[in-house]
């Protein structure tokens, strides 16, 4: 049950990306992102994910040292294509082109291809809310959810997100998959031999289940809004999916050779419409109503978009990462086979 | 139980909007879109509405013959103020102008304050889709969802709506509440003396309910997703509730003296990732594909966003509109007090 510090985890997944052939800026940013998923809370996005990145690396999935190319450009927008680089090192730029092209145009749009894994979608958002911007993204990726009243898988899940500046003292950022759960949760359950809540999942008779094994033997996911409401989840899912999918050009999720994700990226300049200053007071002030509502029987309280991942980073960067063994014993593995001794870092703590 | 055809409702709507001092366009226009929801289904958008807008004029809270003002403006954006003109003509001069910027710009974008009940928001997204463009809307308004875990009403159902061109029959056409459902199920609910599904709205207390009274009774409508997963529905809504209640400086839906609709509009060029032609096929398969899953049980079809509505307006036009009597007795009673008489329309038919 080893626990490590933000700092090791870095260290570690930089010298391993390294070793594989990344360039310093690539593996720096990979693993900053990897460990920032793991402080938030979200340990499927997190330093897990070098033992899946250097296969891909290996298999030619991932090219290191990938340049991004403009392959169409306005002033207010681009496609681009991240020649299969590293998803969180392709979607870093072209975040930075939205913001940059939406600071001098109200709103700046990038579409993305070719890009490999990005991971989270708030970690690109919050960079324009911290350019005091907007931040919207949208990704499509592998089939995994079923149509709403359909069997097979045909969307991903379709995650979405939206960052809005502020200033209070956490970040205002809504990430979220477009299904009742993401693939994470039902492996987790697996993992734990636990059953799913109801409206999760269905069989691959499409029949529900809360059994997450039915998942993995062709199983899907369902929308958001479940048996009765589904149409809206899948919906806001097929629209994601047009976004970043079509729009972006790279290749629609029920594809049987589809890879990586596809992106739809905006930065709003909230300035083109009133005062930063009086958007955040606004922004502010609906997040105190919010929290000042009167609790349900069942809850214990109001939590914003973004709250409990701040929460848990604070957490954690006094408390540590808790790595399973198993998946320590992967990292020390691939370690091992590029040479390099991880003890080294552990013992630098 | 009177049947109308689309024509007749729209002259009655006409007839009695001039009477009660609107512009020929605005009367015309309004009564268009009103029996355009009574065509696709949604009664509850449709020339009902003539009640309450007669009443909204006569009470100064529409003002006819309104201008929109353009507050501020960029080549790609626009903030403007409705001064509470009819919200069915300030929206479609509202995508007019993204229509129009984002043909030059990629990416228009509108917000509009000011602005009375704008009905569905279909109608403006798929002026863009008409435009081979796609269609963004977002709306706040009234007041009527609770928050993921609060008791009293903050958001308002927060409409959602994307529209994308197609070459296929029917127009692919998102318009979603991100409550469970919106208030008009319920109230529909209410007169049919009906349960609403378990999970759609609490009372008074934040106990979860299926007494649809229970919500005028104080109660709220619950974010999408209902009680374990509605965070992700919340998230949604409050998103909404920023782009187009803050950004559009229309005030916030939990203000005790709102009014009207806040409105965040896009348009957005395709043309500017990849031909139209090229995006319009790839949707089309996107559609074929998603229509040919295998069907669930329990499950007759697979629906797209906009086809059900496409249908049933296929269905009215040729067998009419039908009006509950004490509908079509409350529109002849707002004729007579402007001394008109229906019968003329009715009997031209």
């Amino acid at each position: 049950m080893p626990v490590f510090t933000a700092e090791q985890l870095r260290e570690i997944g930089t010298k391993i990306f390294l070793a594989a052939g990344a360039s310093r800026e690539e593996a720096e940013w990979v693993s900053n992102l990897l460990v920032k998923a793991n402080l938030v809370g979200h340990d499927s996005h997190g330093i897990i994910r070098v033992i899946q990145y250097v296969k891909a690396i290996q298999r030619g999935d991932i090219n290191t040292n990938a340049k991004l190319e403009i392959v169409k450009e306005t002033p207010s927008s681009a496609l681009v294509d991240g020649n299969w680089g590293f998803g969180q090192v392709i979607a870093k730029k072209a975040m930075e082109i939205a913001v940059n092209k939406g600071r001098k145009s109200t709103v700046g749009t990038v579409c993305a291809c070719n890009v490999y894994h990005v991971g989270r979608l708030a970690d690109y958002t919050m960079m324009a809310a911290e350019n005091d911007m907007i931040g919207v993204a949208m990704a499509n990726s592998l089939r995994s959810v079923a149509a709403y009243g359909g069997v097979e898988r045909l969307l991903s899940t379709g995650p979405l997100s939206y960052a809005f500046p502020c200033g209070g003292e956490f970040p205002f950022v809504l990430d979220i998959a477009t299904s009742v759960v993401a693939e994470g949760k039902v492996r987790v359950a697996l993992h734990k031999g636990e059953k799913l809540p109801e409206g999760c999942i269905i069989d691959k008779n499409g029949n529900t289940s809360t059994n997450p094994a039915d998942y993995y033997d062709g199983g899907a996911l369902l929308p958001l809004g479940g048996d009765s409401f589904g149409h809206k989840g899948f919906g806001i899912g097929l629209a994601v999916e047009v976004l970043s999918g079509i729009l972006s050009m790279s290749g629609q999720s029920y594809l049987p050779n589809k890879k990586g994700n596809g992106l739809f990226f905006q930065a709003i300049n909230i300035e083109s419409f009133l005062p930063i200053d009086e958007f955040k007071r606004q922004v502010d002030t609906l997040v105190e109503r919010t929290k000042s509502c009167k609790v349900r029987p069942g809850f214990s309280e109001i939590l914003i978009p973004g709250e409990i991942e701040w929460r848990t980073e604070r957490e954690r960067l006094s408390k540590g990462i808790y790595l399973p063994d198993r998946t320590w014993e992967e990292i020390q593995a691939i370690a091992s086979s590029y040479g390099l001794n991880l003890n080294t870092i552990i013992n630098m703590g």
